[in-house]
């Protein structure tokens, strides 16, 4: 099999075959491809597409590049569930230990923030001693004991989607729905999962901001999940102001406990957060409906059961189980900021990417992989799309800990909030559900 | 000034500017951006294409990444000739000296054979003694000393060319004509020369197969040479059969010698080696028509004049001289064998590209750029197309060292000639000419 041959069929818009897909991941992952060769087919996928079939053959010739962890043992399901990415974005944090106190597993392995997205890692860290970077047998021994485990990636798992996630990104080749799929499947189907849930996000904050190509993505998703034989459903969630009030690693994790600990919160958040919640739970065997699903987990965080589910998490992992009961033990910025409104009215729109972006600027996300994060800093909001204001009320609380980043934040924050006259339309939070059949 | 953005740009089907194109290619020939960057690039010019500005900027960029040669002080005008490869296509043998014969010079730098085509380099290098490597200033003082001078790529003209080329072959991006273009034009336009006569074939045994493609790059590259402040004229030649009878570096040296010292030889080798010529002249300043050109190359073929300055050519570059009165200086092959028909009728079709692969196979080309030729094997043929044929009459005569690789070539022979009875319409050798505003 000659590799410009493979590429050579792609480019001419023909369907590549199973094996033709594995000679050149396993190539790649071998180095026996070089890198050249590997960036000329991905921009040819890029630009020609891939059909179902070679989909599912991409996705699983990623998977099994690596090490495929099997929990079939354990006494219950195996459910995750991915997100597309979005700011302020922190439903693993409260989903993990809510599925687990129901009975179901999560073995959650979870990327970090790039860009104006956060990620669930970098949220986990800012909980002092908390260690993302377990082992697998590690993984499987806190799984086994709590319920659920939250780990980063590891040189184990799918190592052919790193090595092309860097490729596609100096390529420009990344917002590709296949290539896109392939990298999120292969990593997902791993983790040893019975189902999968994923929350693709819609609108300004999000990685698809159109509602057609997210329906898109969902779609290749839940049809790639299933033909793999993982019972896969997507919900379309609204991303067009940042979830819940807290942008920022320590505070989203604040945030979190919050509605662990009351069983209530910003309304987007734990609505969003209870559908979730609900669909796994069903498709994991612990509701026989959607709507048994939601009950339960609200009961559940109204029972503090979830909390103290939370809190074996973190002791498993290493982390200060303290922060259950008090946020002092998380990283506090030492200065804080209240960005008021000029003018009276409503607000009508978020920028959310601006929003994002001002948390990034902060030093709470990082644009370059290699960037540090600082844990404390961020964004909270007192205001979101819909309500009233008044002159000089305020809109957000800025936590940083340098006046410069601080200017540079603030810049993007002036330009992030827009008050009018007129409320503006009410966005759904859950737009659509993607399931096998629908 | 970003690849990625540059990428993107084009891979989202918009105009890349000079400066942008400028970037890529310095960039690639100084090394600071990567293959893999390169290569994504390639891809999306071959999937997007480029218009008019975009080829003239990549030719120029190429053009820039090297020397370009200054014959400004020579007191005539500087005229080249490019084909686009074909079987049995010899006419530079003949070409460089009548137009220099005729006053005009010819700094002519070629290519070696790959695949089934040949290279006038490999059928130069039969000629004992030819060196076609020559530095520079020796180029310049043969060229000045006899009027035409012929020598191989040198790492000075148009590196970028190399290394692209090198890397669209194994990305499967050769057939795109954007990069067709800029790679034959870069180097041709370095010579130094005032105008060029390209030949583009069609048929076969061409690169381009269909008219239509080969109109296509013909019009591409006239409009790149025109708006590059050259005068360029293409003429599409017929590629459906060898052209003339030999096939194979030594076999075509001979001929060429023949059509020098006779005047005369295969109606269509020296057909279209007169209009090639004409136009040639008439460019160069040497002919007031087209008409006038095509009798002073038969003047100057009939006259001896043209063998005398391949004397001189030949002596300068370092060969044999006898080889324009002796064709036993030429290297000879150990073994001949006639194929013979074992039918009677009318020759209807000779498949022009297994001809091309017999020569190959028998040593007389090179599948890799790095293997070795023979250059004494080859093919001579007794009969062309429309030709009538006694049953058990040659049809061509095999000039070979090795019985194996005799073996292999004959099978592709005994399918290449196709007898029937019907006389096949006849197909014009020169199809059309292209030039400026037609």
């Amino acid at each position: 099999m000659h590799v410009a041959e493979i590429i050579r069929k792609k480019r001419d818009g023909g369907e590549l075959t199973r094996q033709e897909i594995d000679f050149v991941i396993s190539g790649f992952t071998s180095g026996d491809i070089p890198d050249y060769q590997v960036a000329s087919w991905l921009m040819t996928i890029f630009l020609r597409g891939m059909n179902s079939a070679e989909r599912a053959a991409l996705t699983e010739s990623m998977l099994h590049s690596g090490q495929v962890l099997d929990f079939s043992d354990l006494p219950a399901m195996k459910v995750d569930k991915h997100s597309t990415g979005g700011v302020g974005d922190k439903t693993s944090l409260i989903l993990a230990p809510l599925v687990a106190a129901a009975g179901v597993y999560v073995p959650m392995i979870s990327g970090r923030g790039l860009g104006h997205t956060g990620g669930t890692l970098d949220k986990l860290e800012s909980i002092p001693g908390f260690n993302v970077n377990l082992s697998l047998p590690e993984f499987r021994r806190v799984l086994e004991k709590v319920g659920c485990a939250m780990i980063g990636q590891t040189a184990e798992i799918a190592p052919a989607d790193k090595g092309l996630y860097a490729l596609r990104d100096v390529i420009a080749a990344v917002e590709s729905i296949p290539l896109i799929c392939a990298s999120i499947m292969s990593k997902k189907l791993a983790e040893g999962i019975d189902a999968l849930v994923l929350d693709v996000k819609t609108g300004d904050g999000a990685f698809m901001k159109q509602m057609e190509s997210s329906v898109t993505l969902a779609e290749v998703l839940v049809e790639t999940g299933e033909r793999m034989g993982k019972r896969t459903v997507a919900l379309i969630t609204d991303m067009d102001q940042p979830l819940g009030n807290a942008i920022g690693n320590a505070l989203e994790v604040e945030e979190c406990i919050g509605v662990m600990r009351d069983g209530k919160g910003p309304d987007d958040l734990v609505t969003i957060t209870v559908e979730l919640a609900a669909w796994m739970l069903f498709l994991g065997g612990a509701a026989k409906s959607i709507d048994e699903g939601r009950n339960t987990s609200r009961d559940l965080l109204a029972s503090g059961r979830v909390l103290e589910k939370l809190r074996e998490l973190v002791s498993a992992h290493g982390g200060d189980p303290r922060v259950c009961d008090d946020a002092a033990v998380l990283p506090q910025a030492k200065h804080k900021f209240e960005l008021r409104t000029p003018s009276e009215g409503t607000l009508v729109k978020i920028q959310c990417e601006k929003i994002g972006a001002a948390s990034v600027v902060l030093g709470g996300g990082r644009m370059v992989v290699e960037d540090l994060v600082d844990p404390a800093v961020g964004i909270v909001l007192h205001k979101k799309v819909g309500d009233q204001v008044a002159r000089n009320e305020p809109l957000c609380t800025v936590h940083y800990n340098s006046e410069e980043k601080f200017e540079s934040a603030r810049a993007l924050l002036d330009a992030s909030f827009e008050i009018g006259t007129d409320k503006p339309a009410p966005r759904p939070l859950i737009h659509r559900v993607i399931q096998k059949g629908n």
